[in-house]
């Protein structure tokens, strides 16, 4: 039995964490830390969690923090890079869900996010923690940057095309749809009901932070630089996030080619469902799965890859928990092998 | 383990058994059961199942289905009472969820549902399967009338204000919301995207075959009958029914006094949570709990009552487990445990 | 051709009034009114407005606004008080949408705002706006409270009951359920997308404040004081008002009995709408109509009225262009007889 | 005064035209027709046109729609092909919202739709009635091709990209997110709330019989043969496309270069806005407009260009008026030019 400290638990993507870490069999939560709400119980925060988990929130107490085995950081940007280091001096394992330790290369943090990294010697060590591609690294790891949630889909439903090399790397443009919980739970009129509800926009288009960490995983797998034209839109829902990828053939494929490439290059992982059809946001949220399917348009030479997550689950908490899984030698699907509800 | 089959398992809340059941340590799924999917992997008429439980649906088979323990019937309206007997005589327990088995009195069905009761001599043996008002009938039954959806919701709501004797029981009011998931997966106009969101509507006033339902046991707690106004209302949501319980106080009692005849009586209960304040559905979606709340308008000597559920949940499947597990001698909680997803 | 101010004229209410008058042939909008959003066009905060009236938003000018010829106040509770004297002192006629002006007696006002009243003496002057209850008082006011948007709903679909005398005054209960809109455009973890969709909930339970101007109406009706039960909901849509309002009748009424008074008591109204059925909000979002039913349930004595309304535009925005047209002499329905959107 | 005849008027796309030619000021509709509903008031299939237009639906008769001066045949796909002949020989003019008459090439045709074209001489003669590109045209055409939603937002959104030959004519690629009600009222699973609310999904990736529209009207304004791709996405909302264009510059272009030629471009048209930021479907949803916006990644050397409508309005019915209005040498913008109602 380990103990987990959950940093920043009653945001949308804490909660989550809280949510399924209370059904883990081998985690007991020993800290639930909320800024903002310290002192009230995080199941009157979350009315949901009444009689199955009361805890109270508190302040970070670093002290109490070292009694933990691991640490999840959902803190908002710029909060993790002050607590990390003191946590891992405390002998934590710390898995982060911010954006500040997923990259290999401060420059490209710098560039993207407009400051210099804190602690680039950290970000030397972090993993990032897309268990699909890292999973070697991250069972030794002390530090993960947990993926973002539309860097988690863009990056499993094109992975396949690059790692087979079938495609012109130059031409991959990513149209990524994200429910409104990826925003978080603070108050922006964007994220108000009536603005929200029959509405659909794109924002950042070009300018994405998600785009730099796609490019880089991309990358990584093609073995030479990958950029790429990633735009995100809003649309109204409260979960799922839905990827459709274009790039140019190569070579003449037809779609059961790609297809059987997908199915060889996931045939080992649990949570990585190919589609013959095409995948809906549906047939995963409330779960782990990513699920994707491709159709090779012959007319064209151009592939559509289509990939889907609930960005709460796999695309944040759920994918946290399962780098923990890897870290500390649980089965990898402990507490995460459910379906999603569908309906 | 024990084997459990499902009958009608494609509709919302077969699939919703078949989802709880699949997560259940104490039981494997023998059969699921569908007439219009027969042949079809039930993981390809719902995709959120795949990997998970990929059972092929097929037609009923009695031979096949006497080796099961417990046949869950989630058949169409009048369909159960055709196949239930066979089912018994087989030697199965059965849990129902239609609304054949439900009343104590043959007359009072024929009433409501406009037709003669094929088993009265089966009606007089089901147990009415609200657990927590006849869990020691259920233990030792052999055939269990689920509870409908309303039914569980508002009973549970108005039971300590009956059993405590403080209301008029002539002034019972419950104007209840439910979302569209209540009404199946058959294809209606009624259903259509299009004609749901944005709307709200009441309909059957005064006629709703819920409120015999009701009626029965209330009148049975307050050993004298009921009759009430019961008013559905259809809401733009999935899951979740919310109602709104009326009733004229026979004495002078303060909120406080109220809410501790509420917690006294359900404070063995674990899937009922009396709360200070005013639930809300999103409380409870995902979820096996039922949440209260009360108010007293001193100014009016009205007792406002209000309660939350997941239809499909506490109100179809989660119910229908919860009294498998009664039956059979598990830990009532088992796979109904989890805290509802909130966001 | 009049001229018209509009203050608060970024809100939803406000930005309603503007879209209406907007396209009304007999008025010009003179001033938009913003303190937020001072400087920018309307058409820069609602942008379904460019090319169609972009005048700039300016704070307050009483000397600028003594050029027009209405005024509508839709500014946040109590900043209405503080300029409307000055409006009227200008020769204004005000419509104000705020709960300022709406009670006949300031010392119910008083006991629901818990504030005094800054000038009860315009409060003795003031008309209510409910165009087809005060139409002749309206034509000649100075300073109009208009209705607030459940009150209009609740009290159409309860005044021909109280005016035909056939029900019980003591036992009326009216279970409202709203969209969000009602709520503002301001910024409250309330109205969080994620916090509203997929989500129904009651709150105020037997204190919200149009509870008072409910009985108010309708005890002028009745000649008697009628206090009653109201109950707001918070529903997953943008608009939409649903008044579900129960009463126990009086004497031996049938169903055709009771919609017969209904359709006598609005036989000259052209906004209402009577129905042989039950209505749905979808028949009304997007115009200025109510449509009401009724069902008596014979069983119970009990009478259930149902009645909808588009909280913005009858209940608020379209009511007060609707008062300003009878104020100035227009054609009643002038910019106000479309259709709603049903879709 | 012109009158009208509406064929298919109970569909979505019907009830629109009935809804917006019911407020236009030299227009009598003669005829609703409909043959699932007839001799039902078409204020029973849809309440919200109570008291505002009730005639009743009736089956087709080709003498009375003799008196017409105008048809618009919404019907389903094939069964405008069989009466349109006859409405022209009876002397209409007729706006066909089917795909029938759409196409400069029967080939072309017959390849997407799979069939032969039945009446190859009419298509010759028929407009295809996109107003901001065909105007002259539309203005003697006896027989228009309305042009589907998805094309009229995708064709407007991406011709000056294609008009200035800026960009690699090979590269387009259109994502477009289309609500739920371009799918009509028919039945379908599709389409039932629970299956639509909270899911995203791409369907016909590659298939899309639009494709055709967008390539041939492309391919006139370039002057050479366009292939693209497009891929439609269903999204839970009930109106609105948003359609997100991308391209490959031919040479190096700045975001506000692009946007000088977007609105050099569309000057003249009253329905089209550019925008400097990007469009919104709650911008345009309830009117006739079609919202564009453009930005320049010149990290890459690709134009994504952004376009919205209202599907129902603009894509169907709006647009079927403005062509009528051009047609009749009514002000082109009659019953049109309201703003749409953003919340």
């Amino acid at each position: 039995m380990i103990k987990a400290a959950v940093l920043g638990a009653t945001g949308y993507a804490g909660i989550e964490l809280v949510r399924i870490l209370a059904r883990h069999p081998g985690v007991s939560i020993g800290i639930v830390n909320s800024k903002t709400f310290k002192g009230q119980k995080i199941s009157d925060v979350y009315p949901n969690l009444t009689g199955i988990f009361d805890m109270p929130c508190t302040e970070l107490d670093l002290d109490k923090a070292a009694e933990c085995d691991v640490a999840f950081t959902a803190l908002p940007h710029g909060a993790s890079k002050d607590v990390i280091p003191s946590l891992l001096e405390k002998g934590l394992k710390v898995i982060d869900l911010s954006g500040d330790y997923r990259y290999d290369d401060a420059g490209v943090y710098e560039e993207w996010y407009g400051e210099k990294h804190s602690s680039p010697e950290l970000l030397a060590e972090s993993v990032y923690g897309l268990c699909e591609l890292h999973r070697d690294k991250i069972k030794n790891a002390r530090l993960i940057g947990n993926p973002g949630c539309y860097t988690t889909c863009s990056i499993l439903g094109a992975a396949p095309l690059v790692a087979n090399g079938i495609i012109d790397n130059k031409s991959i443009i990513i149209d990524a749809k994200s429910g409104v919980s990826g925003a978080g739970r603070g108050l922006n009129l964007a994220q108000h009901f009536c603005e929200c509800t029959e509405n659909t926009k794109a924002y950042k288009i070009g300018t994405h932070r998600h785009t730099s960490e796609i490019e880089q995983e991309l990358s990584n797998i093609a073995g030479e630089k990958i950029m790429l034209s990633f735009t995100p839109h809003l649309i109204p829902q409260k979960r799922g996030i839905f990827s459709t990828i274009y790039a140019n053939l190569s070579g003449e494929y037809k779609t059961g080619d790609v297809l059987d490439m997908y199915k060889e290059y996931y045939k080992d992982e649990f949570f990585v469902r190919v589609r013959d059809g095409i995948p809906e946001t549906k047939f995963v949220c409330g779960s782990n799965f990513v699920d994707t399917g491709v159709t090779v348009d012959e007319r064209l030479g151009r592939v559509i890859a289509t990939s889907v997550i609930d960005n709460l689950f796999k695309g944040a908490a759920g994918q946290a928990v399962q780098n923990m899984n890897i870290m500390f030698g649980f089965d990898e699907k402990t507490a995460l092998a459910d379906a999603g509800y569908y309906i």
